[in-house]
């Protein structure tokens, strides 16, 4: 496996959708490293009610409020699940460009990454109760303000793409006749 | 995507089992369109509690129920799930032949058609108390009275492959050894 | 494995697409059995030189061949590719409704079915230089005659679809920038 | 598929890890049987909470176990979880040596490998309060005395790939940034 | 699907490597379109004679490229090989930012975008004999003069990934003894 | 990825079938290190003309060859294919006991443990026109002397598993009707 420089960095995710306590760890991980790659988890999975937004949209909510940011350097890379942990980590380093740090909280991620040797961070604390996408996604289905827990970006491609009403419908109520 | 003429229906389902609800559905569609696509879905899936019937035992228990009711002009096709809804509607398509109408009370299933250009149309309601599969298959394990709520031909299928003593087993309390 | 009655038939192909040889064989089953399951195979492929029309495209020419022909007690089942032949019987068991015949002059088929203990019979043999798909996909993408080696419900179809247009932009010698 | 001989055994589980209650059964079907097949089960997942083991480190308890016991004879086979009960026996059937038993209390394996025509047998019984895998993944993650309850070749494995802080890590409770 | 506005437009390719006839391209669609989304497609393949580097690797070659070229308003998107057409451009759709031109020469690729109705622009033509994957490749594993044929990113790329030697002992004539 | 002691080795092959030459290779393993993992891989393969056998046909095949000979500390593994070669050492590290050396002439094998840091031995030499798969399988599809060309063991469970007839089945030329 081919590593990258000293200081080139990757946060992964699954960005459902990506939120103000997102944009904190992004900030600090570019005020750290000369070079960041933001992976894109759960790639293929849309459509559901913890996994509304495809990866093109969670592309477009990441690379427009980076560029709002006025922060470089980035990489964005939709990584897709491949659902056996022992070979992930060489899945997302074949995918992604070369980085050598790892910042997650995540117990997994960093088991996995540890194990492959590489350098792990840990990323910065925020207000999590807040900043969390299950609170995003339930605001959003329950009509809540969810705006205020987004960068601006998010909050127009979610109009754009009437994210709104899809997550509603996706959590509904409506009689399932045919599932059953 | 090749579409159907203005009045081909798809209803798309997993019909563990195919039950007295399920025909009501069916009879109102071919009252109302031209052909009849039935998609069963999760077709892959058997033996399990929740999916007991192989796609192949439910291909039959449907055809031999609509040859008894005489309707016609129907196509019935097992789909595979695969997993990723962003590409579910494509999939469907590619294996049913045309169609541009669907019926379904299923959000998921709603929203993925709409996104795509399809007309929906309500399923009609019936009685979801105790024509569900949940419920059928429920009595099944239970030694219930499940022949009721499905038609003869569905019960005449189930007792030529053993079925109740198959869903019996896979729902039984048997110690789990070498699971564990 | 639930097996069928002493005389339900299986035959497997991936009719690409459906020609007048399929039909002498279809024809000569239905002569000798009493159910006869028509197995689409390769179900998942299409828009390749080899493979052009998809699953319900395929379905649509069988069932529409059949009704014209007014061959009844038939199962159509797209089956798609599983790509590890010891497990393929017992895929294509559970996609269809019972059988215990399969009609096949193909060598893996056979023996596939002979290791499972399953019954084989000859298929009739016709004219195989002129019914062939290759030499009806090779005639479409030329601009030969192909519409005389299929039955008349395929050639219509394949009008609906406009197939011919597909197979030769498939086929054409377009240069493939980006694939290179 | 080809059979074994009329007393080659098949025992399946997926040894998470492997503990004394499984060794209490191998040491009966290894006085039962000429032969026996040890399929280590959803050979793929390893790195979580339930599955926290390798295929590999699953092999090693193994070998060693019975080498320690002095029980020859055996044919230990990592078999990846296909997901799809239908083919699963004939998927086993492919990766292991002939067998003509099966030896299983659980209520899935044996149906299948029922209708599939196998001679099913009753695992021995045994203290499954303390011997089960939850059991010592529990301890194992609380610091309790996991130890006794295992084989002493496999408390050396799991001790040499420094398994138990990667049980602790993976139940922790850190707080998970983005994953969410 | 979402689509983009109008004048956004995808590029799809292999990149094995990125050379200058793909500069050409990008640089004419830069010209015209208000946004680029490149598609890095066979992304999971790699290390094999005509698919010689990781979808991480290729991903260096264009950011880097584009970065010395100044192109601004580029998304880089790797999209696996989903191995069924019917749905490939739902899945491409799903893992990009939106766009509604697609760039072309590439027959499949156009064929199937043109069905999901997308508008198809030529890709501009350039020296196809030097300027082609196979070519560079040939040489690499050669000995030839391929710096001429790429980027200087890619070339400086190529070298810090050691990519001669792999190329070299991929295309190797080593006796394979256990391969046979 | 857990590493094995300094003579721990792994060799790797499709054994179709088993042969002299892959015998040679494994008497010289087993003279320098202490523990020797044999892979199968292509594991889920069988019943085509290239790979005749299923994973538990070789793993006979090998295991009563070994027994025979008297060679003991081997691990027998079926590895399946994971048809992606960036994360392909990851996973038969994952399903294998650990290891630290491994023999082999392939030139992708040799690659892709060397970069992921393996130390690589190359395989002995042997009379490669004579012991390879590729002549073991055309004598046995055209009636010629293939007995001296493998173990004992080996022509045994052919005979048992009735392989040759298999063999001569799939490379026959019997008209392939519905292929087509």
């Amino acid at each position: 496996m081919v590593r990258g420089h000293g200081n080139d960095a990757l946060i992964i995710g699954r960005f459902q959708p990506f939120h103000n306590g997102h944009l904190e760890v992004i900030r600090k991980v570019a005020s750290e490293c000369d070079r960041m790659i933001i992976g894109i988890g759960s790639a293929q999975y849309s459509h559901s009610r913890d996994n509304p937004f495809t990866a093109g949209e969670r592309y477009s909510m990441i690379s427009e409020t980076i560029r709002d940011e006025g922060i470089g350097n980035v990489s964005i890379v939709p990584v897709e699940d491949i659902n056996r942990y022992s070979v992930w980590v060489s899945h997302v380093v074949s995918m992604c460009p070369p980085f050598t740090v790892v910042y997650s909280n995540n117990s997994v991620t960093r088991r996995l990454f540890e194990e492959a040797g590489f350098e792990l961070r840990d990323s910065p604390l925020y207000n999590r109760k807040e900043y969390s996408g299950t609170e995003v996604r339930r605001r959003m289905a329950e009509g809540g303000d969810w705006e205020s827990l987004v960068p601006s970006a998010v909050a127009r491609i979610v109009k754009d793409i009437d994210g709104i009403s899809r997550i509603k419908e996706l959590t509904g109520d409506s009689p399932d006749d045919l599932k059953d």
